[in-house]
């Protein structure tokens, strides 16, 4: 079989690419209301790739937001069915002018496509098509394949909990599988086994009711500033350990042996520094740098604003100063329950001379999927038939909010498998997506399907 | 000569009042170039009021900047001279939206003038104006009079060192009289005998070589805004005493009798609060508020910023924040040293994981008048003379720049005879000036110059 697949891809390489670039050229902003008509062009050019591919039904299916596109292949009622989750919508570019070239005029260089979306999450769900055209045109296909493309992943999917739950029957299957996100290297195969949880709030502080003069006033008038961050440095001790009150109490801890394995991946700190360009690493006392992505939770605060920011020198005790502050989780913590301690915390340590008011953004569950599930057995396979290596569990850094409800209302398993590298500058400029990857992806995929298959 | 001076005043008081709505309407922004022409109106508005007031001679005289107004009436060289300084120029007016009139539409309600400028400095530096008209036009004029009035105080006076410096013999004076300042209240008169420094600098916060995903990275590498966070929270301990080393070396604390005769001023705290909109002040413990404000140097952030500040939520670890942060000084401390001891201190404390490079915007001296000098003297018989009342000696929380460099040139003392009150709203939206109060302060004027000219 794996010739077969080998050849057709050979074969069919560079249209493989070209298609993979017609999709980045357009600007699917889900952010943006703009961009509301690139959305549906963009969702009807998924649908008819699906349907080029092989899909035997294919639909743009409307949400109270963005569209969903929905296509699959039936091969065998009997056979297991994969479905494939992915998100043809992309961050904002912003800042446009740190990108060398336009977002969204694909450039390829070094052999990587340089565009939004060609990483996150456009050139990773379209492996999945390119892999069952593969299947569908050789006439190996070993399970029945879905596809659940959606429209709104950047911006919290809103809709989606709503169309899948609506659509239990059209969406049923055996097994979910995921690619939206990173491998450890090429050399150093890996597999995501969990995604962190979010609790995203937005801190407000008032002081005066107007702002001061700071020379009038400054010294007998709590400066909200000030409060805010003193506020902020409250979250960590000494240790980089956070000190909210039941912020930890339900964090499952890794097992010595996970953490073990999880320290196997090879880390060279020199080159981790270099391109991040920062001269000391930072982080929890007593964890290593995967451990402190993966396996432990964190309060980051992701902006910060208040008084006067322009030119020059405004001599102002201002009247309100605002963070925004997010907190990614691990397994077993609660997003809600999480969101409600940061709120009640940040209420709590105020002194009277200020008012505080804080309210979620938005938030999503951490997911943790078993290493003995056939799913995550079959994903490890598929690696080590196509990378000659086992591939090594890791814990996903970011978060996927959606997992968790998708495997509450289809009631299965997902499966990571992630082509990316941590440096593709996801959400950043100059996003990219190395192309030996994107066929390493569409060259592994088929091996996951009969893997899965034979296992069922 | 005190009956003299009250009727003329009664006879042409609405005219001195629609005068200075004529100067308030002459929109006078020093920071902004495009008021460029209307620097120059307000200059040659200023200049026509004094040659009408009674100056032999006024002059519009340019500066590397705004030009500055000079004016004088010598009535006899060998009779002291009086300095008036003040400035016409005004600081922006933004927030627009705050205000319930324009700016530069002067509205009269309350027996309020609300216009910009009004209490700072427009409206207080015209009544020297007018009380010159009085003296002259009744014959009874005490001591020469020499009028300087910048155009560029509300951007740091970055010209007229160099203009005092020129022009010394033109200056050459026996004590400078200021009304910049405010009056406890109209029932507690006082003067202010010191004006605090100022050292202001901006801090910058690097982190890593560009925002990164929070997800990924979170945990692992230190996030520019939690340092800059921190490194403010250390400012100051649990009492908010300012922890920096050798930040408190040089100041020369107030005597046991400084700081009883300053508590004396009557203060509601009530009030204070709930002018302000806070529920409890904050401050130095150990300290009363008129002493936090006054005899205490403080630390205050102007203004924070950095990471995401839109509307909704990103994700982001941000490469960078910033803040601005000024120090108000008390006599004995140096700007320059305080500057020094503060970069010093931002740059010292940073971690290993971020740069920290720290600037300086800019600077002034405190300055302190004795309270036994002549002019002192002759300013607080003048405020008993029509106020009924011994006025109380204050430290004005604010800084004039200036001071120390009009002192040094001239080799004078500076008197402090301000008329506005702490709730101008000096710098923020709806700055106002009491109508009560410029009359006030025409009618002691001229008691100041007769006293002065007593003792000399």
């Amino acid at each position: 079989m794996s010739q077969v697949w080998k050849d057709y891809q050979e074969e069919n390489k560079v249209r493989f690419l070209e298609e993979m670039l017609d999709l980045l050229r357009i600007p699917s902003v889900s952010a943006k209301s703009e961009h509301k008509k690139d959305m549906l062009k963009c969702a009807e050019a998924v649908q008819k790739s699906l349907l080029a591919a092989g899909c035997s039904n294919a639909e743009v299916m409307p949400t109270a937001g963005h569209p969903v596109v929905f296509g699959e292949k039936i091969i065998d009622p009997s056979k297991p069915t994969v479905l494939v989750y992915g998100h043809y919508d992309v961050q904002p570019a912003e800042p446009l002018e740190l990108w060398h070239s336009g977002p969204f005029e694909p450039v390829i260089k070094d052999g990587k496509v340089f565009a939004r979306g060609s990483a996150d999450d456009k050139g990773q769900f379209y492996m999945h098509v390119k892999a069952l055209e593969i299947m569908s045109k050789t006439d190996t296909m070993t399970t029945n394949v879905k596809f659940l493309i959606e429209g709104e992943e950047e911006v919290g999917s809103p809709s989606l909990g709503k169309f899948v739950a609506a659509n239990k029957d059209l969406l049923k299957c055996d097994v979910i599988l995921i690619s939206d996100s990173s491998l450890l290297s090429m050399e150093t195969p890996s597999l995501d086994i969990g995604m962190r949880g979010l609790s995203y709030i937005q801190v407000e502080v008032t002081g005066p009711n107007r702002d001061l003069h700071s020379g009038t006033y400054g010294g007998a008038v709590a400066n909200p500033i000030t409060i805010l961050a003193r506020m902020i440095a409250s979250c960590h001790d000494e240790n980089n350990h956070i000190t909210i009150p039941g912020f930890y109490d339900d964090v499952l801890e890794a097992s010595e042996d996970e953490r073990a394995l999880l320290n196997k991946a090879p880390f060279d700190e020199q080159e981790y520094k270099d391109e991040l360009g920062v001269k000391e690493l930072w982080g929890e006392k007593g964890y290593t740098t995967y451990e402190r992505t993966g396996i432990r939770p964190t309060i980051e605060v992701n902006g910060i604003w208040g008084g006067y920011t322009g030119e020059g020198a405004k001599t102002v005790l201002p009247s309100k100063a605002f963070a925004k502050i997010s907190s990614r989780l691990v397994p077993n913590q609660s997003s809600e329950k999480i969101t409600q301690i940061l709120l009640k915390y940040f209420k709590s340590i105020a002194p009277a001379s200020v008012e505080v008011s804080a309210e979620l953004h938005h938030g999503g569950e951490p997911y943790l999927t078993p290493i003995d599930s056939k799913g995550y057995i079959a994903a490890a396979k598929a690696v080590k038939a196509t990378f000659g290596k086992e591939p090594i569990p890791v814990r996903g850094g970011g978060s996927i909010p959606i997992c968790t409800i998708l495997e509450k209302e289809l009631e299965v398993k997902i499966v990571f498998m992630g082509f990316g590298l941590d440096n593709d500058n996801l959400h950043s400029p100059n996003e990219k997506y190395n192309i030996a990857n994107y066929y390493k992806g569409i060259e592994t995929i088929p091996y996951f399907h009969k893997y899965f298959s034979e296992s069922n």
